[in-house]
């Protein structure tokens, strides 16, 4: 089979609509922005062996692959339209490649965005998205200005993912239920990209980062950039009914704190926007969560019952650190 | 050294300008398409082992990531804008990383194009490119609207990168004089891409595919989108001085007509736009060369001395073929 007859095949599902004038099969896509319009672009790759175990359901992966850039897309405040998938394979697998398109689409149609053109080549496997968004609102959501006495908040809970990965890498050590089993694989293997969220707190956030690497390692990313410290309370951090059972039986804050595969956004905004913080949260039907708040000082600090907790021993995921 | 660390020492030349807001940083770049215009997307992927040897010149590399999809972008008549890069390593090496951006930024300067964004993870050996530009004439050059007796072109010359290959592959067999083994090496490890021509003829072309998997394979997949056929005059194929000389020595149409890796562009036009097609040449110093023609019947007639060739014994590349 030619590689032109699987992309034919897994690959040809969208049809071009008011955005996109040729989709895949020619030697690029030619899309349409929308007018006078300011886009986002992000690209991420998912490594078997580095992101993903060999056995891994392609539905899951294919899920996973678009939906960490349109995270990405999300703390930026973008809206999503488009993407392009580069696929390297070490052979052709019809159900895996059956999967993975399933996954991939699912997401896509959830969300509007059209897989408009890509790449199949031999080798390792190896998935990369690359996603494009538009500014609805003109106006970027960067990591880079938040400021003093800023509010910090976050979508969802975390540590769920990272609990999931301990039970697929270490299963027998720990006793779970199977519900709160299958509700930490689905956070690990099925996040869900804040992309509504995203949108929406574009108008008056300050600042904004996703939650790929660790809440510690990210926040930290983003206090850098914007030249500021913080302070986060341990105890405000939101953690799921199953996540809550877990840290009864093992308490773990460095799980919460550098697990990553959260996926969730933290932002920043000013105290007076705390209202507009709970709308959001109504009308998208996320939980927004205060953690803590930025301060002048260039570090951050964690606290547990009003004294000073330690960094966790290691900050977050990170390749080559 | 952290991600970041690397990303900023060798990834971060490129300054905004008046397309890109906010580049290499963030969780994606802001960038601002031309008013009103229609983008080109393209990506491609090259991996070890599949598209090049581990001892492979970095800086070749580097270029060759790039030029690939810069040569999609030119067969659609794009003129490039940005681009993004995700670089899989197994591990820093600096050498490397220094040659390798070297080449990326030197041929992205030379076009005007900017590094906005990408991922840096580990894993085999990977560079996938992905690249946006924007139709000047508001118009796509297809390979589908090829017509029954336009003529067919080809840009520079043929098969020179496949010798360059062989001569990689198995040296001591060919008797080859240094400064004409050093000229395929060239084609192979340095391939110009067509920005300029592709640029101009998408005025009045009627289709166009860029050489990247071989004339023959390549040239049918035009036909079989446009629906028609086509004669090609095997005296007609515009070789280099060297290849002259090798084909003198080991008369190998197959390597021509299929070897790969030339990133020349095939265009079609209507032989009312001869001039046309004279006056592109001249302004960008580019030769064209007329090959053959369409014809109305659902395959291509390659010719030798006015009598039918057999097709080549490997029509092209093909990763799953």
């Amino acid at each position: 089979m030619l590689e032109q007859e699987i992309i034919a095949r897994y690959f040809s599902r969208h049809s071009t609509d008011a955005h996109v004038e040729l989709g895949v099969g020619d030697d690029g896509a030619v899309v349409r922005p929308p007018d006078n319009s300011k886009l986002v672009i992000t690209v991420d790759t998912l490594n078997e062996g580095t992101h993903f175990h060999a056995n891994c359901s392609p539905e899951h992966l294919g899920h996973k692959a678009l939906a960490v850039n349109l995270s990405d897309l999300a703390a930026m405040g973008a809206t999503p339209l488009w993407a392009t998938l580069s696929l390297s394979l070490p052979e052709i697998e019809h159900p895996w490649l059956e999967g993975f398109s399933r996954g991939l689409y699912s997401l896509a149609d959830r969300h509007g965005v059209k897989l408009v053109g890509g790449d199949l080549v031999r080798g390792a496997r190896s998935i990369s998205v690359q996603a494009t968004g538009y500014l609805a609102s003109g106006q970027a959501l960067t990591r880079s200005h938040a400021e003093p006495d800023d509010l910090i908040y976050v979508t969802g809970t975390l540590g769920d993912a990272a609990v999931g990965l301990r039970l697929l890498e270490e299963a027998e050590k720990h006793a779970v239920s199977e519900k709160d089993r299958d509700s930490f694989l689905l956070h690990l293997n099925r996040p869900q990209p804040r992309v509504e969220v995203g949108r929406e707190i574009a108008a008056f956030a300050s600042a904004a980062i996703d939650l790929s690497d660790g809440l510690f390692l990210n926040l930290e990313q983003l206090l850098q950039m914007s030249g500021v410290g913080a302070r986060v309370d341990l105890e405000q951090l939101p953690l799921s009914d199953a996540m809550q059972r877990w840290q009864q039986a093992d308490a773990d804050w460095d799980l919460v704190l550098s697990g990553g595969e959260d996926y969730e956004l933290v932002f920043t905004a000013s105290p007076q926007y705390g209202e507009e913080v709970n709308n959001v949260s109504t009308r998208t039907g996320c939980p927004i969560t205060e953690i803590g708040c930025i301060a002048l000082g260039g570090e951050l600090e964690l606290l547990q019952a009003g004294h000073r907790y330690r960094p966790p021993d290691s900050p977050g995921f990170d390749h080559f650190g």
